[in-house]
């Protein structure tokens, strides 16, 4: 077996997006890369597990340092899939992205690209979402390609305390450089688009927009990103509001039998 | 229109879940209630929303004090499409459950009950996930309900801060109480089963069992719910690691042209 690291690759757009292409350019030549993603797009999947029905994987292809699979599950369901039949040890790293279209704020919580990095966390694994803002499939990609990979030598260079990834995320066009952020206050307002079917019945298809509430907070990843920076926020597995436990203690819980 | 409360329920085990009539119980009598529910189970479905399908909803049936949808979508979308399309105005309440299974530690993280509840407080609705540490079908929630009122009627009269939900958890068996917690530190170890289907084909059902790391520590939500207490962790939406934001200023971010 090789000594050299081993990082596995995922995302949520699924294998044939040329975002998680662009990822393999980015962390090649750093070890042995094993990609383990969804064989269709998985948008929005958050940290979703299949329980209901089977999972399958296929092997697509081995080539020098680059071991491909194909998985009909969720981006969990292949990080899980990964570490527990397909990869020959723990990987020293995990990757996954680079979504198309940006996971600021609490797009944290919808986004599959981050629930794959939230599991490699769990895990103990140093892990990193990378995001572009940019929806479009054949989105350029050489920029996040260049400032995604300063961010991954770091990561192996200094490493990351248990518990915590990187949530990295990428402005349209060119990079003025890269800032630290914390998650920006905000949240998705649904327009809902109603239509009819040919037999009467109703449906509706989910749309919306993001809605800042901090525009002009410039220590936000939103901030960073409309500005032309490159975003980093430390993202925490831990979702307890520790500030509030004390105050809860002050309700009423006396039951009466 | 009436001027009652009106209180939104939901889960994610489905319409026809016994723990979504046992919660329809607990929040009886607080005002208008308005069941928006999947159509089936949808366990494991996190914060997940559908966009590459339409929805669509259907009304059950209206019943004095409770109207009654169901939805073909996750959790999320059920709290997406009642905001929006259901219910005539944002409600003063959510809750979701009462949970087939417990939803303490990491599992919040995987929840489809506390990602409708996390949905819900991005709305700035006061929310409560329910959950009881027995998966049964057929479990009996006469205690969560009535520990559970008690909490429900304590977020009427206290209120909680914006962005902060609440995830209960009750043990199975008789209550001893009610403890404010933190959420544990541990995470699923999984053992995929490994079958092969008629034609040759592999395919893989995702099992497991939760593995604690802190089993003693009893200011934990895992702790509560194994010694017959309720759990309440506050739970909230900013998933920044704060604490690191500064140190990680100190990486080298310097990009060569």
């Amino acid at each position: 077996m090789s000594d050299k690291p081993i990082i596995l690759v995922t995302n949520d757009d699924g294998l044939n997006a040329k975002g998680i292409k662009a990822l393999v350019a980015m962390v090649k030549g750093f070890g042995d890369i094993y990609v383990v993603a969804p064989n269709r797009s998985n948008s929005g999947k958050s940290n979703s597990i299949t329980v209901e029905v089977p999972i399958r994987i296929k092997k697509v292809r081995d080539e020098e340092n680059l071991h491909i699979y194909s998985c009909k599950g969720t981006p969990v369901d292949c990080v899980k899939l990964a570490l527990n039949k397909i990869l020959p040890r723990t990987p020293d790293f995990l990757v996954s992205g680079i979504n198309h279209g940006a996971n600021t704020s609490v797009s944290v919580l919808y986004s599959g690209t981050m629930g794959a990095t939230i599991e490699g966390c769990l895990n103990g694994i140093p892990s990193i979402g990378y995001s572009l803002n940019d929806f479009s499939a054949d989105a350029d990609f050489s920029q996040s390609i260049k400032y995604g990979r300063k961010i991954f030598a770091n990561l192996i260079e200094k490493g990351l305390e248990r518990s915590v990834c990187l949530n990295v995320n990428f402005p349209k066009g060119d990079i003025n450089g890269i800032r630290v952020c914390r998650q920006a206050d905000g949240r998705w307002k649904e327009e809902f688009d109603h239509r009819q079917d040919p037999f009467g019945g109703d449906y509706y298809w989910l749309t919306g927009y993001f809605k800042n509430a901090e525009p002009n907070a410039e220590e936000t990843d939103e901030w960073a990103i409309n500005n032309g920076y490159a975003s980093v926020v430390p993202t925490k597995i831990d979702m307890t509001a520790h500030q509030l436990v004390e105050d809860l203690k002050t309700w009423d819980y006396e039951v009466e039998d």
